[in-house]
């Protein structure tokens, strides 16, 4: 595991807007694979209170281009390319954890699917699944590393 | 078209929680399309400018939702099944717009496209394409429309 | 496991003409999961002898149907709503299985995911994964379980 | 419009095994557009009579493969990345047309649309839509165009 990227891939987390406004969490980060938690806020829910799917993307889209990074040595950035995700089950409960695994480690092209759970009284349940395609481009101006 | 069921989506939609937290305003409604705009706020950017891929996320979401629901007249509401989205240019410029339009109207599935473009100095540019499917479900509770 | 059920759609397996057309074979079958082997044929394969994302496509589609039919004791057939596949290592080697695997086994749409792997000299290697949405039907003219 | 690589994508498209074993016909080429029609065989239909999901997919691969190629210059070929295709209505009638449309000619990534209509007693009906990511790849070896 390269300590270095992956120290750096949480600082770019901590510094990102999107994941600031969300009050999300970097929770695991290893070669390949990363999770997010966030709990509740007033935006991310549907009037009959579980969380919506704009929110379920958000962690989907952001999960998977830091995975996707994370299994990379190069000082490169992820663009995502396209995003499917099925909604599978109600997503109660007050919080959501999306863990997203790299698939396919390509030279230009990588896949990662992300799971995204919330936790409920009885335990997690698995609220969406996803497949995501993105690219990587070379880091010429020391850019942030995911965006 | 029915103006009474209209009415009642762009209630539904002004009361939003996550619509009023992007600030959007639904632009045009009519059966089977449903057009939605926001301008650029801190949590919608990349660190290089351009909106961040789960903003476009979240209009393809929202906008499919109504789209569905315009294009019935039963009081019923719809849930996102899956949605696919292409990421096609870099989202320049200071306003996205959503625009969704109904491609298939079942009994129980929609499938609707949701084309989002961001508004730049040379013009429109498409930024994404959707193909999003939806299920319809019975209001039993007089719920809102659209969450 | 429902031997009876499992029975009937290993026999419409072998009615099937597409899968016949393919010399397919179900492989293995149990609640929730269905696997098809087939061996390359002339029509199978692209210029340059790997197997074309046709082949493989056929194969998720069919596959997912079968596993979605194995998780239900209902008299009911599926009819495939939206397929989505990512092609992520080329198909070397002379066979190729697909592996589907019921995610979601709701009351009227299933989620299904087909993994599909081809056999090389080294051993099994993945080349697509893939999120597939199915509807339940009620078999109303006992028709054929699965088309 | 370049004659001559469209003549060379014609001629590939003739020499290609699935195509001829689907007994395919390249009707319509222009810059970015490819249309592919065929006519009903017994391994394309479902038991109770309409095409099916795989005829369908082959359908949308293949086109879009083409489209892709028929909008650029270099002598290059795609390989599919990822589709997604929503199946709408039944395909009932004898001849099936898939109309793809690039709708993103990128220097690495294009992404197209295939529509799939098929030809019923009342006119055309729009059976299945698409989005299909491919990747241009140097043709290095002088390899057939598409495969």
């Amino acid at each position: 595991m390269d300590n270095a990227r992956n120290k750096r891939l949480l600082e770019s987390f901590e510094r990102s807007e999107i994941m600031k406004h969300f009050g999300a969490e970097a929770s695991i980060i290893s070669d390949g694979y990363f999770e997010i938690t966030v709990s509740k806020q007033n935006f991310m829910v549907r009037p009959a209170g579980m969380f919506n799917g704009s929110t379920i993307a958000t962690l989907v889209d952001i999960s998977s281009g830091y995975a996707a990074a994370s299994a990379t040595r190069q000082n490169s950035y992820f663009t995502t390319v396209e995003l499917k995700i099925n909604y599978l089950n109600p997503a109660l409960g007050d919080k959501l954890i999306a863990r997203a695994q790299v698939i396919k480690n390509g030279k230009r092209l990588s896949v990662v699917r992300s799971d995204v759970f919330s936790i409920q009284v009885k335990g997690e349940a698995l609220v969406a699944t996803s497949l995501v395609t993105l690219m990587q481009l070379q880091n010429r101006n020391n850019e942030t590393q995911i965006d």
